[in-house]
């Protein structure tokens, strides 16, 4: 039986994180500021080594209080999974138990869709050192691994923990994959690109630089082709615009 | 000018992690391990406040040693992406500097592009406290973001180390998105489920189970169902066919 069990009466719509039988109180932390970052809050601690609430938790949250605070403590994994209709053990091995094994990225889709239909979702972390035993993986439906570098696999839990709430977040997450940063620049048109390339070439006519006429329509182009290339804004060009007007006056200056 | 320049001739076909004034060794460290973890080994440090070697980052490294006594020290980050095609500035924030940003998977993806095309690439990460300034920024061709909880999105530099490697190696992975962990176990075949369910059905006709006649085609069909669901390995079935038989046993004998 847990001794704590707030919110229960409410249905969590994000996957509980289950640390069982973590040691170190710097793990509990870095795993819930991961989680908070993620938007997960919901953690669930079996036996935790160093007793609860852990100082050193605390400060290894750097601000994701609120998911210590919360935290349930349990004696058992059974009681901890108890509400629960699916349970995934995130596992570094291969174990003689014969269990489904998904990716994160595989697992993060199956659990939404299992939290759309209304069910209650957990995910198991093991100790530091051994991770999950057989006894704690059969209260699981499902085993998740995460594919690591076979030479150097040993991931730390809080950082488990992260790459499963990572994926759980990202998935469906409607970020452009790729954008512009300042959202307050027009991108430039077609017209004012036309006429910077003008001013350009003007400029360089009369500076000399497209003296070779048989040169000068390759020179352009490669020219024409970089700046197209830069994605400028409004503002860009009209900054190169006064560039290559003080460039020339410098020039006419020497 | 980098004061190390180990490794240089030989091309990097995997992206270089640049650690712009990072404070805190036990970071240093845990991107070390979370590098390695992902099949990254090149790291370069731009005025590690603490100095070089820190004994807190070969502490945090548990074992990624190789990544630590290889990393490069630079006075800049000028320096530090000299030799570099295409540099990755991950940002928190979005600055006032006019930059393409991409998510982690699509950094991944270009990244890949670029490497597959013999160029040299680095992701550069900033300071725990305040992250890259504009003038870093600008070393950068293109920034990446991490989408995170708005609410709660700082996160531990070496916690963004590990996803961004994390999604390179993620990229083109392999690993089947579900498979079973046990591959010495030969799925059963319909035949042998077949063979499984007429035995069950046996036992369950001589136990008295069954003797709904109207009833029975539903039950036989939802436990036929059940079974189908479980996808058995040819080891299960047989262990099931004993459980049946020791059941029905201890039936008669009662």
């Amino acid at each position: 039986m847990g001794r704590a069990s707030k919110g229960r009466a409410v249905a969590v719509t994000t996957p509980v994180i289950v640390m069982v039988r973590p040691q170190l109180g710097e793990n509990i932390g870095m795993a819930a500021r991961a989680m908070l970052n993620c938007g997960l809050s919901t953690l669930r601690l079996v036996q935790p080594r160093d007793g609860w609430p852990n100082p050193a938790a605390q400060r290894a949250a750097s601000g994701a209080d609120i998911v210590l605070d919360q935290a349930e403590i349990f004696d058992s994994v059974a009681d901890a999974v108890a509400d629960l209709q699916h349970v995934v053990a995130t596992t570094a091995r291969n174990r003689e138990l014969s269990q489904r094994i998904l990716t994160p990225r595989r697992a993060a889709e199956e659990m939404h869709g299992w939290i759309a239909g209304g069910d209650q979702v957990g995910v198991m972390f093991g100790p530091e050192r051994t991770g999950l035993e057989n006894d704690d993986m059969v209260h699981a439906d499902t085993a998740l691994s995460i594919p690591l570098n076979p030479q150097f696999s040993s991931l730390n839990v809080a950082q488990a923990i992260l790459l499963v709430s990572y994926e759980w977040s990202a998935w469906g997450d409607s970020t452009p994959a790729a954008r512009m940063s300042d959202h307050s620049a027009r991108p430039a048109d077609k017209a004012e690109l036309q006429n910077l390339f003008d001013h350009l070439e003007r400029a360089l006519d009369q500076s000399g630089f497209l003296r070779h006429k048989d040169m000068r329509p390759a020179m352009v182009n490669n020219l024409r082709a970089l700046l197209q290339r830069a994605d400028m804004t409004e503002q860009e060009v009209r900054t190169f615009h006064g560039v290559i007007k003080f460039l020339s006056k410098n020039k006419h200056e020497e």
